[in-house]
């Protein structure tokens, strides 16, 4: 018997819809497989300035410390996207908390439910098999590098920076994953241009004399973003700095069907956070249309990874399965052969998966 | 009667090949509508390295000034991709070219011929009617900052830098050209992170205002590569900074079925030049299979952009055109639809096209 202590910080827009589904799924899994799992709540993002005009309370900070996993679902707000002015921003939160945890590995699977072959714009063909592990460096790179103004404001700049340290212990990870699974590596970066990503190169191209097993391959950025939709199939674990992976998973997820389905780990040298890879959508905040996939994907991940907790994971990932099998969708992943009595709202879906989970 | 110097500068792999075929095609329209187009050459990248030591020669650079117009193939080489360590790199020379140049705006329309509809891996249903002009920024950014190392060669760094003007004179190209075609413009920046993105957006906020015809939003990148992908018609203009540019378009190019098809126009301050966005291509130089539509749909940005040859420039478009409506395809747009008969080497590909213009 597992006794966890979880932090459920739903943070902005959809975020609070789909974290409080997954929270019942943390619930189900408890009282059928008999853990102990006490949750506490905390703000971050928008919510967080409006309530205490930082976004990251130091509350927030320490209870994430105290905890064994968090369970986060997203930042942003329309308000601060028109005004790039704002100092004060929601984005600072998410930053500032995955420095303070240190969650230098952000772990993304890019898996496709064969039940949602159909709903990609990707051609079936093409996705049918692909399954790709990301990892993204998650606290270097120009996220977090010195940035400013200059010439009387007339002059942004962002520092770019990675030491080899920063570089090893994402890359080891990759590895390490890569030798759990089908043994490729693919590296990406900008080496012909960028001098971060020539130290990236010459690290990763060092740590693989320790993985002779895993077949590496080194890909530029740019290769990347074509071949993803192009061959999604010949990749099997991809690792990148931070704002390739950024731009390269969001783009994954067409590889999925949608963004909705897409969960994530950031890991490190503390407490985990859990996280659908979308973002807060406030376009649909509210309606009940949200699809909490993704979230309820991120607890499987939490299980098995903060947790150890393998059955239970996959427990969670079978009932999702089932239930795209019994032909439920929400909008996102509906398209024109799901009869209109299957798609359904962000609630029912979650009740749907609870039914099976049972 | 046009009297045109242009220089040709292959460069590195499979630049010779598909540079040569682009020549022919300026040949046969200056034959056909009786221009003169006399012709130089000059070296760059790997080649120019062999030669002289360096990416590119001043000689190189001077005919380049001294030409109207620059017909340009690829640069880059394994050998440097394998060593991140190399201090000289033949793509130096091409950023030094576009520098010296002052090329800041790099034009890249993505536009699907119909024929090609079957050769893409995204659903045709999702391609039908995707027409998007991308303008990249080409001189600024991480691409020409500092960038070195630094803790005994532990930490390397990469300053991305973006001034009021640079962003400003492409915004307005973007928007001229909004205003042409469908007077919608995208925007794409990462303003919640960085900070070379917030003056971004807030300039083009600002120079939004001389087009109230014209239709903006602003994404972020992340959110554009997945986009682009799940709804690729939503787009007409797109404007972005060098780095997202060069990512996004390489990702866009499979809405036209195959980076082979995609050509582009760097201009700025002087002579303009003229490519593929493909690349050098080793593995398959050499072998003539590369596809030549890509330089010779240069070709036809260059009679356009450069000469103001209107009706020449669609001759060129028509002529690929009928050639693939002809059935015939290079390797890399083949599908399995397409008849053995019908597959064509480079050469070939020109020759045919060359028929059609005549
Ligand atoms: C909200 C934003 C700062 C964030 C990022 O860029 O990391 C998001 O896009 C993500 O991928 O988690
Ligand atoms: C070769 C490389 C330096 C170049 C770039 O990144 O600009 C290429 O990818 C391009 O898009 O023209």
């Amino acid at each position: 018997m597992a006794n966890k202590k979880i932090l459920v910080v739903p943070g902005d827009g959809i975020g609070k819809e789909v974290t409080a589904v997954g929270k019942l799924v943390l619930d189900a899994i408890a009282q059928k497989y008999h853990h102990q799992f006490s949750y506490d709540t905390a703000l971050i993002g928008h919510v967080a300035i409006e309530a205490t005009g930082t976004p990251l309370p130091d509350e927030s900070l320490t209870k994430m410390k105290q905890s064994d996993a968090v369970l986060f679902g997203a930042v942003g707000h329309p308000k601060y996207d028109n005004d790039p002015t704002a100092k004060v921003r929601p984005e600072q939160g998410l930053l500032k908390m995955r420095k303070e945890l240190g969650l230098y590995a952000n772990i993304r699977p890019i898996k496709l439910f064969d039940e949602l072959l159909d709903a990609s714009s990707i051609k079936p063909e093409i996705l049918k098999g692909a399954d790709i592990l990301f990892f993204r460096e998650l606290t270097g790179d120009i996220y977090f590098g010195e940035k400013g103004r200059k010439n009387n404001g007339n002059t942004a700049f962002d520092v770019a920076e990675y030491s080899r340290y920063e570089i090893e212990r994402i890359a080891r990870k990759a590895f390490e994953a890569a030798r759990t699974r089908r043994k490729k590596l693919c590296s990406v970066d900008k080496a012909n241009v960028i001098e971060t990503s020539r130290l990236w190169r010459e690290v990763v191209q060092q740590v693989a004399l320790d993985y002779p097993d895993v077949t590496v391959e080194h890909q530029f950025v740019d290769a990347t973003a074509m071949l993803l939709i192009k061959e999604p199939t010949r990749f099997d674990v991809v690792v990148t700095a931070n704002l390739f992976g950024d731009i390269l998973t969001d783009e994954a997820s067409q590889i999925a069907g949608s963004m909705g389905m897409l969960a994530s780990a950031s890991i490190g040298d503390g407490t985990g956070v859990y996280e659908p890879i979308h973002g807060s959508a406030h376009d649909i905040t509210g309606k009940g249309v949200a699809n909490p996939l993704a979230s309820i994907l991120s607890v499987a991940l939490m299980l098995d990874i903060s947790f150890g907790l393998t059955t239970e994971s996959n427990a969670v990932i079978a009932a999702v399965d089932a239930v795209l099998k019994a032909g439920y969708r929400t909008r996102d992943i509906a398209n024109s052969s799901t009869q209109a009595a299957n798609i359904v709202g962000t609630e029912q879906m979650g009740q749907l998966v609870l039914a099976y989970l049972k």
